[in-house]
């Protein structure tokens, strides 16, 4: 078999579709992929299940070391006897694996496990979200300047098959805008909420006690856990770095079972969705739960279940759907990634993320739910305080049988600026009649959502 | 830059995942990719469209030839001058583009210009289905000897990018089943009906005159196009070739408003549905109208939408969702395949669809529909036939409001024998009381649908 100092380079590029010399298909294929699997929890260990489960792939991975603190509890008999279990980070670095598969989460350490194994000229598949959002540009520089790999099909929607479907079924269109579903705790509880009437607590504790949400759920509720992931998304989508800190982010926490009702009324349920678009002048996007029509894709969605929308200027709307977390779904990802690795292409994943700068958001209608101590001239006030920022209110919609001390009742607004709207807030929020602050969500329309 | 005599074979297997030299990714492109378009319709004049409008693709692709029948009617100024149009085969292959890219349908002449094209050392990028459903493995296996590539994103659901999220993106589970609804047309027409209640003929006169059905429906409704999109479908998540005409299909024809009507009832409506599922004996399954829940992702796919479930052992469900056709977003296909082409991989792509039978279903829930001249004794038939083939009745729906010598009603039953029910059914035809042959329609479940 010939041999090249770079075989890379001299494949790369349009070889594949000039004239070849027949034979190309009956090279034989190199010995299977060795492996090393930082992280041996939910995710890492469902890893080791199929490359277990699925002799077939043996001829193209090979698992060689499991890397987690304290391994010694964590050995599992079903995993070869072949395979290194070790705590110590060096032992994987030099057993020199062709992949790490970091599995760990969170930023630090894997940021310096990650970074030392592409140094060393190892390929990286990654399920961090959080290290990508913070790190991405300089780990993909990282990896391209090491002629080695860094995939992440798992780090946005586990089950969800997306990445390979964007940034190569798509790859024809020029998008203009993602959206989604993103956080698979926060629909448990919202679309059970919507469904049952319970109150967040109440569904919060169950989720956790499911294992759907964790013990402290603030990633999760707050949006983090989504921001994360619509970084990463903006990232392969758009090959552009959104800051994390910058995605206007709001939680769910604020969301009562009267929010549903009213939202109901309106023909529609609360989502947290995550979005970002594309402008000529910058992107515009958020994390944060927004009234979606009942019937509208992300409105049907139930459950943990994920779901993504890509809209590109020719070809309009694709969706992708699954499970959007779990070990066996994520676990899949990883497996396509590692057997992705074992196919060669270097040079074609080789991306990089310019920075980029959210903008303010077009105008969007808003539902808009005050709690109050009931008294007159309150509506006046509230009409009042819009009118002045430019702000027309479409509807007023008030249901029975609540208390006259804790009266919640809704305010839909046409189209409007969203500074505007929180500066009319703002005034109101001074006034000594609310029970509870008021709360403002976006209103997405069909095709949004 | 340096040369070799096969590069592919070079670069390909696992050369990328082993310590390259740094600077792959500092290779100069090679010149664009020659792409010669066979056919000026409505997708092929899309993707001219894409690649005229999209200035940044022009150091990958350059559009060289544009071949159809008639030519001189089908030029557009909008194309670039340096383009050569012909009506002649020949003067395609005699400019020696590095792809072809066929979009004009149909198995003649289709298959021999694709095979010349192939055996020359071009790569093809296809939208047509019917061609691969009956020579994708002679196809695949020239492609393969030749070194050159044979893409087909374009072929099943136009607008949704599956393909890649199949091969690639879940290539680390080990699929069971794919199901989709795979026809637009279809999709319309029984979407249609089902919310507001009209005739077939009259929707699918709406249907034709609104373009999003042919003069001659039969491919849609009968389900002969959804049966190739199948088979394709099977060839890429199995690696097997179903034979077109293997696929037991049934015509959407015989569906009545009454049965949308008794569908309502039942919580559920009615979609024509394609599936194929893989057991240890072989695989079954079917194209045909079906009963799916209302809340059911394929019950909520309205209008001309695709969408398609693949069910893996590991992960679970995964759902693609989008245009199902149309010129613009079958054309994003084909581009983003022909950008895949500009990237190698012509040994990774190589794959073969082993022949593959079909066999017998496992028992399902069944819909029976009887329109009858109503006369005392009929119950009593129907059920004794059904339970003399140990079909077990589960429910009778009667609506009130019909003629009593067209007299519809609906027994459903429990999960049978698809060859006992037929041969129940086939004892009861011969009764004399039928005012229109007997309808069975198989009814899934929310987790099949």
């Amino acid at each position: 078999m010939p041999q090249a100092q770079n075989p890379e380079q001299l494949a790369e590029g349009r070889a594949a579709a000039q004239n070849q010399e027949p034979g190309a298909e009956s090279l034989t294929p190199g010995p299977p992929l060795k492996v090393a699997l930082l992280g041996f929890g939910t995710v890492g260990a469902s890893v080791a299940r199929i490359l277990v489960e699925r002799p077939e792939l043996a001829n193209r991975l090979r698992l060689t070391h499991v890397f987690n603190r304290g391994v010694s509890r964590k050995r599992a008999d079903w995993v070869p006897d072949s395979v290194l279990w070790t705590d110590n980070f060096d032992d994987v670095l030099a057993g020199r694996p062709d992949v790490v598969v970091e599995v760990v989460g969170g930023v630090t350490p894997a940021r310096e496990w990650v970074t030392q194994a592409i140094d060393r000229g190892m390929s990286v598949v990654t399920a961090n979200k959080m290290l990508l959002a913070a790190h991405g540009p300089e780990l993909l520089r990282a990896a391209a300047g090491a002629g080695v790999r860094l995939r992440f099909e798992a780090a946005v929607g586990g089950g969800v098959p997306l990445i390979h479907g964007v940034r190569e079924g798509l790859a024809g269109d020029e998008l203009t805008g993602v959206a989604g579903i993103l956080n698979g705790t926060c629909n448990y509880i919202l679309s059970r909420m919507s469904s049952t009437g319970e109150a967040m607590d109440i569904v919060l504790a169950d989720a956790q006690r499911l294992g759907y949400a964790e013990a402290d759920p603030t990633a999760d509720v707050d949006g983090f856990d989504a921001a994360a992931k619509l970084v990463v998304l903006a990232g392969i989508a758009f090959h552009r770095h959104l800051q994390m800190a910058d995605v206007p982010t709001r939680s769910i926490r604020p969301l009562s079972t009267a929010d549903f009702q009213y939202a109901t009324r309106l023909g529609c349920t609360i989502r947290q969705v995550s979005r970002v678009q594309a402008t000529e002048g910058g992107f515009h996007g958020f994390v944060g739960p927004v009234l979606v029509p009942q019937g509208s894709s992300f409105g049907r969605n139930q459950g943990a279940n994920n779901v993504v929308s890509v809209y590109g200027r020719f070809g309009g709307e694709s969706s992708f759907s699954g499970a959007g977390a779990g070990g066996p779904a994520t676990a899949v990802a990883v497996v396509s990634d590692l057997l992705a690795l074992t196919q060669g292409g270097a040079r074609r994943e080789a991306e990089e993320w310019q920075p980029a700068a959210f903008v303010a958001p077009p105008p969007m209608p808003y539902y808009l739910r005050f709690v109050v101590k009931d008294k007159p001239g309150i509506l006046a006030s509230i009409a009042g305080s819009l009118a002045r920022h430019s702000v027309n209110v479409d509807a007023l919609l008030q249901e029975p049988g609540y208390p006259k001390d804790r009266l919640p009742f809704v305010v839909t607004v046409e189209p409007c600026e969203e500074a505007a709207l929180l500066e009319a807030l703002g005034v109101m929020n001074e006034e000594r009649w609310h029970a509870e602050p008021p709360l403002a969500l976006p209103m997405l329309a069909d095709h949004d959502s």
